[in-house]
């Protein structure tokens, strides 16, 4: 390891791709809980993610994601004035291809850099302490180790996998790690916890050569389609498209199992911060604070004999009586009622909706686009109502309907509307007509956010009538 | 009495005014449970109630019901054939007043037909079981008694009174009432199960003189407050409205109360048909079928793990994960989950909800009208959007707004739409402007029910926003 080194920052690898389907109707796979304020107002756990390691020991993130989350990615990053490579996944391949791309592209700064693997979808109550613990992780890590951050258990949870501390290593607060044990039963995590074990939460720091030193030997499969993915990569806007069939040949395989539990450079830190992976709703409940019934109540709730419990809205007025323990999460279209002990069984709910053709097990009501969102807010027999909004600069592609026609209403900002070649503006209060089979555009080319009621009405009003001809984000 | 009487049909008296709150959130103050299709598809306890005593056996009914609950009651007998007398209470008095209204109108056919008075939100099982015991009862009753149905026990309940049967009368199968016992404890309930004793239905059946001589003598201010209100009462379309000052001078008191537990003229028959009040989401849980798990599923619901519930969405698909002996409600604008027995506390929620200014506590989000309904399906900062539905021949009032503009777009039917004078036709998929301050109106000329989206756009869009300059209904 080169001397210079130690003044490198830190390069964080943001893990943003997950699906978090635990945390439904919240969190729903086509707008997963790691881009949700969920925990805390008007920011979502990648921001936060974000800003935990925005300071001088690092420099810009590396972010992997979906395809699919690309431009709330980088919205959510503009918001925070944050820059850094979004790097998107195809599919998902599990944690250990994108640990291998992650590391393979901090390695062009320089060979041995520092990575800091971090999950998007996790709380840590003291950013400071946490930064301190990467920084001491990070000095094992230029010693070739691959180092873990262990926390504390405040339970002896069955959720999570332990750590045995090993001896102590040369890095101040560095340990060896003795092993990795699996989700353990609550007898033997009772011991686990007594014997001073650590939750693995899988936050990693290793050199970036180490780690892909490790990967050749015991994931070469996985680490070639890393390679290949990145090496034949497209830029596609500001982001980084990995090579889909480069990407696909790579083994579906978690870094825990494909490197962690058997390589002989694991190290540990003990974490000295709060932390939750915030994976179920009970976990959820656990971070937040409670009133004096021990109830966490958001948004418009009302509650009557009702204990422990979470009970959270975002729209219908919801109410809770005579009850214990109970996770209630109401959103426009879609109610959760679940015992907190049972919070876990959520992701089978999800599977179970799927299979029952439930389109809200995926897809939120508001669906974002690249220029904004809509919103149904009605259907019925030959028509449909949608909220639209168009943020400043946005436009919608150049398209036509088979099948319906459609009345604009503007009720904010300002609409430039093409209708078969003619350009013209529509102010609040003013209405557009779109006749079936013509070929249409908005714009918002104001400074504010557009906002449009649409009336469809037509034999038939599905997503799918939609002829794009032209469109800026490269969809038509 | 005399022997022509004998051949003289029933006369049904029925009480529909009740506000049916345990039953929120699909129960609500401005359309109560006995209007809405809460236990039958299509229809309601009031149409069923209508429905059981249609045969010859009765003559038309008079329904006594609130002054807000006039044109739903109308439109569901309407949906019926039925025709009959709709007395209007211009505020809930409680029982007593109510009967003796009934009394007073039927007895104008003859002093001594018999009466039945009968609930508006109960389900009954075999209803030419609950015509035979009308039958046996009104025989008795000619006969100067006055009849309750008295309901076998399926249950050790704490929540009705009991009667307890004297001996036999003349009439096959009627008997004279020993006592009626308040709502038990559950170790007294158990004892009146085991001695025989009956459930209060509060169904009762007399000659017209016989309950007004009890009313003269034991509840002499509500009799003539009752015969005030109906001699000054007006009429008004099709209803009779009863005289709003001489109706608020009867005391309010039940029937129970006021005569039931002091005449000396009480007899009972036992009821031979099953029954329920459906007063609560526990009680109406028990007169629906149950799955295998013992789930009643009503709507877009999924269970996991979950026994013993009753999970019902009237729109927002709701799931429940590992549950039991749970409810839970769902509407576009409210959500109830309560344990099911805790039900009854309903009631109580429903009041902490109006404390806490929730409009969600007494309206619905679809607001009847005379001329149809309608319903916000959005809203935001300077706009509002409805779906306004009018029935054919309905007419909306002659209107202003002073602070919004409108834009109406017909997606079903065809509207007639005057604007400052001017009337035109719209169909299907064309859109009307309406500015700020224009006076207009919309009429449904056609056959078919009209369907508008109306836009609002403008700095103030509350209800309290319309100058109506004329209305067909009498509300300008």
């Amino acid at each position: 390891m080169s001397n210079s080194a130690s003044t490198t920052p830190i390069v964080p690898v943001i893990m943003a791709g997950g699906s978090g389907t635990r945390l439904w109707p919240v969190s729903r796979e086509t707008m997963p809980k790691q881009f949700i304020a969920i925990v805390e107002d008007g920011m979502s756990t990648f921001q936060t993610a974000l800003r935990r390691v925005s300071g001088p020991e690092f420099s810009a993130p590396i972010v992997v994601t979906g395809e699919e989350f690309r431009f709330v990615a980088a919205v959510q990053m503009q918001a925070l004035g944050i820059t850094g490579e979004i790097v998107l996944e195809p599919e998902r391949r599990d944690s250990a291809a994108a640990v291998a791309v992650g590391a393979l592209i901090a390695a062009r700064q320089a060979p041995d850099v520092v990575c800091l693997v971090m999950a998007a979808d996790h709380v840590v109550h003291d950013d400071a302490a946490f930064v301190s613990d990467c920084l001491a992780a990070a000095e094992a890590a230029r010693d070739g180790r691959i180092m873990t951050l262990g926390i504390v258990p405040t339970r002896a949870s069955t959720a999570y996998g332990y750590i045995e501390l090993g001896e102590p290593l040369a890095s101040p607060g560095a340990h060896a790690l003795a092993r990795f044990v699996e989700k353990p039963d609550s007898a033997r995590a009772e011991a686990y916890v007594e014997a001073g074990f650590l939750w693995n939460c899988g936050n990693f720091l290793f050199a970036a050569d180490t780690m892909i030193e490790e990967l050749a030997e015991r994931a070469p499969e996985v680490l070639e389609a890393a390679r290949e993915a990145v090496a034949s990569g497209a830029r596609d806007l500001d982001f980084l498209r990995l090579d889909a069939q480069a990407f696909r040949a790579a083994p579906k395989i978690s870094i825990d199992y494909a490197v962690m539990e058997k390589t002989a450079r694991a190290g540990v830190v003990r974490a000295s911060f709060g932390w939750s992976d915030v994976g179920t709703w009970d976990s959820l409940y656990e971070v937040k604070p409670a009133d004096e019934q021990g109830n966490v109540l958001e948004g418009p709730v009302s509650v009557l004999g009702t204990r422990n419990s979470m009970v959270r809205s975002e729209g219908p007025l919801t109410a809770v009586v005579g009850l214990e323990d109970l996770v209630v999460v109401a959103t426009p279209d879609a109610v959760l009622v679940a015992a907190r002990d049972e919070a876990g069984r959520v992701k089978d709910l999800v599977a179970q909706l799927i299979g029952q053709g439930h389109a809200q097990a995926t897809e939120h009501l508001r669906i974002h686009r690249p220029w904004g969102w809509y919103q149904r807010i009605d259907i019925g027999d030959r028509f449909q109502v949608k909220h639209i909004c168009v943020n400043p600069g946005g436009t919608l592609s150049l398209q036509r309907h088979h099948h319906r026609a459609e009345h604009w209403v503007v009720v904010h900002g300002t609409a430039e509307v093409t209708i078969d070649g003619e350009v013209k503006l529509y102010h609040e209060n003013e209405a557009a007509y779109l006749p079936i089979g013509c070929v249409h555009r908005m714009r918002n080319p104001g400074k504010i956010a557009l906002k449009i009621i649409e009336v469809q009405v037509g034999s038939y009003t599905g997503e799918d009538d939609i002829v794009r001809i032209e469109d800026v984000y490269a969809r038509a």
